[in-house]
């Protein structure tokens, strides 16, 4: 499968090696990707899943038209991600084993490398304003009599924490809706099914059979954003209700450093990076998938390293040895200052390579530069007839933000 | 700072590059490495922490004479670490900012490359085997409907599920000491001082003055282990109570993939490594340290690699450019198959090299191979007159596991 570039470049553009650094001109906006997982994505709610998307895009291009920065650009397409009832993250969010929910979010700001996260969490209408509070108290250094602030925070004390920082708490019964309890309760009646069906076998019989039966690729639609700004600063954040029917207290790859989501200005790389991911999170844990992919951009072509990470760094991955379906989804953008060629001493800007990448049965992304007038929105699908788990889907595009330096 | 080789070589042996993979001859028992902490160990109190330590190291020799793999023998010497008073990890660990204890550990098996972890759990005096049990749970497959099986549970839900599991509860109020006690209500007062005498200031000033009042250095003492067996497997667990004073819910780098502990056997890499972490979990996460270090010692020299990594990857990292003082540890062990030089057809032996290296005041450790009688134990102490967290000191040595092939 290989990439569809879905905005050209234009004119003929060259990265710039020699950057004077305090001559780092404003381009205008920035550039946002969002998606609202990957997973599998019914055609009947396609419609739903392209529209939050695209409002989560514009939610983003207004704060970077408005002067923001990326980190802050990434949190507001975030916020609109998990108020959508039809995300699994925030409103909506999945039912854990008790029947309650537990968010997961975490937020990464590629120019201070600050990080943020919040893991099983109730009570809170949107996790991702915690992950960021929490990445911006620590960025003010040292808390009374020496005490380092946290950047992760878990359950009851997350939840008081937000609550104390002034983040409204919100009644658990009002997250969840019509679609998430019905999902509950025939959750419930399949496992019920499944145990009464294995009774009598033997324990591990028991659980190889049950894994054949289902591929839980209906309940990994966790959502995430990747955002550069003007200045070229990059920031990336994911947000998840988990997995349904999770035991409570359960953990995933949207609250791991390095797993959910990653961002890292270039310093002394050739490009900035950003990435989310989205999937089944204890796959997503054990292969850092985040942090691999933003490695990997490191090298020239942007397209075959996240092919090749994708395919050696989780289908194939080590970690992953005795995994028969390894799910997942990933979207990154990597980005670089560039000159026109032939050089002109006035006209500058910063270069967007963005991707998506999957091996679930579905993706849905939107992407949006402040230069459009509105987002474009896709639901990238497996190859009809390929395995879920075992193949993928790769597409992307590039994007230039121009300047003009005075 | 040089390294001292505690243990010799004694004859010369070299790294066996080609190995047929059938033949993998069983070693004398195994090796084990434990720290106490990298923090500030008193020298009224060095008798206690060596003897934990010495008390750590036997039990996991006991176990690997036995038969048991790295992954139980770990989590055997963890067992006996969190048991002490003395150690800020189970028993005795240290209190919140509510006066709760809540823990964090994990484990890592360097054969499956599964990992286990709990985070703010409280009520359970071994976290570590609830943390274990999650590994050995998830390498039996998938639950019942397809559910795939947690490998990182926090809070309630942890405590919870560890109970369910056959782990029994312990009331919270028997893991305080008289010790953890009075230093919650010496630090109250603290704290209380500290924000009193910074009323009236701004909260900028107010953070910076009161950060340099303190180093915390006393309350870092995070307890591991690092072990490799007699087939050569690895594994690494890490424990601990986590900052005093911490706002109830934070997790720290002993729960965090790839930041408290790491083992990863060779597979297509020249050596296989464990490494486990102690010092301020925020600065563990933010720099990944346990998954560095393991990535860094797959280079010739284990040493220059160890030196570097905490210098470049630790000390200097881009990630905590903000910090001024920089506070961990680590304990790694790395092993190769390796021959007698000249090659004998009938010695073979495991050649582990060790290694701990610290930029707190002081660290603890302990060593023992299933060849001594007893443990060797020691405090290293940064040289008088160095800064905690911006020096550092590395030590260890070498020790080959042999064997003879029938």
């Amino acid at each position: 499968m290989r990439a569809a570039a879905f905005l050209s470049t234009g004119k003929s553009w060259s990265k710039q090696e020699e950057i004077n650094k305090n001559e780092t001109p404003k381009c205008v906006g920035g550039f946002v990707l969002v998606h609202a997982g990957a997973g599998y994505h019914s055609e009947s709610k396609a419609k739903e899943y392209k529209h939050v998307c695209k409002r989560a895009c514009q939610r983003a291009v207004d704060r970077l038209k408005a002067g923001a920065l990326a980190v802050e650009a990434v949190a507001a397409a975030l916020v609109e991600l998990e108020d959508s009832p039809f995300t699994n993250a925030g409103m909506g969010s999945n039912l854990n084993l008790s029947g309650e929910i537990e968010c997961d979010a975490s937020i990464m700001d590629g120019k201070s490398l600050h990080f943020g996260a919040v893991g099983a969490i109730s009570g809170i209408k949107n996790p991702v304003l915690v992950a960021n509070r929490l990445l911006s108290e620590a960025q003010k250094g040292k808390l009374s009599a020496g005490r380092i602030p946290p950047c992760f925070l878990v359950g009851r004390g997350a939840h008081d924490w937000a609550v104390g920082h002034g983040i409204p708490p919100c009644p658990s019964e009002k997250m969840a809706t019509k679609f998430s309890l019905s999902a509950y309760k025939r959750n419930k009646r399949k496992m019920e099914l499944a145990e009464k069906m294995d009774t009598g076998h033997n324990h591990a019989k028991k659980r190889r059979q049950s894994s054949e039966t289902d591929n839980g690729s209906g309940c990994l639609d966790t959502v995430g954003a990747v955002v550069v700004d003007s200045e070229g600063n990059v920031a990336a954040a994911v947000s998840s209700g988990g997995l349904a029917m999770k035991h409570p207290g359960r953990v995933g790859q949207a609250a791991h450093y390095g797993c959910g989501c990653w961002a890292e200005n270039a310093f002394k790389n050739p490009y900035s990076t950003a990435v989310s991911t989205s999937g089944c999170g204890e796959h997503l844990i054990r292969t850092m998938l985040a942090r691999e992919c933003s490695a990997a951009l490191q090298s020239e072509d942007a397209h075959k390293a996240l092919l090749e990470a994708m395919q050696n760094k989780f289908i194939s991955s080590p970690f992953l040895a005795g995994e028969d379906r390894v799910l997942g989804g990933v979207i990154v953008l990597r980005c670089c200052r560039c000159v026109e060629s032939p050089p002109s001493q006035n006209i500058q800007g910063i270069l967007v390579e963005f991707l998506w990448s999957h091996t679930t049965e579905s993706m849905c992304v939107g992407y949006m530069s402040a230069q459009d007038s509105k987002a474009k929105t896709h639901i990238s699908r497996l190859p009809p007839g390929t395995v879920p788990g075992q193949c993928l889907a790769i597409e992307g595009g590039v994007c230039r933000l121009m300047s003009v330096a005075e």
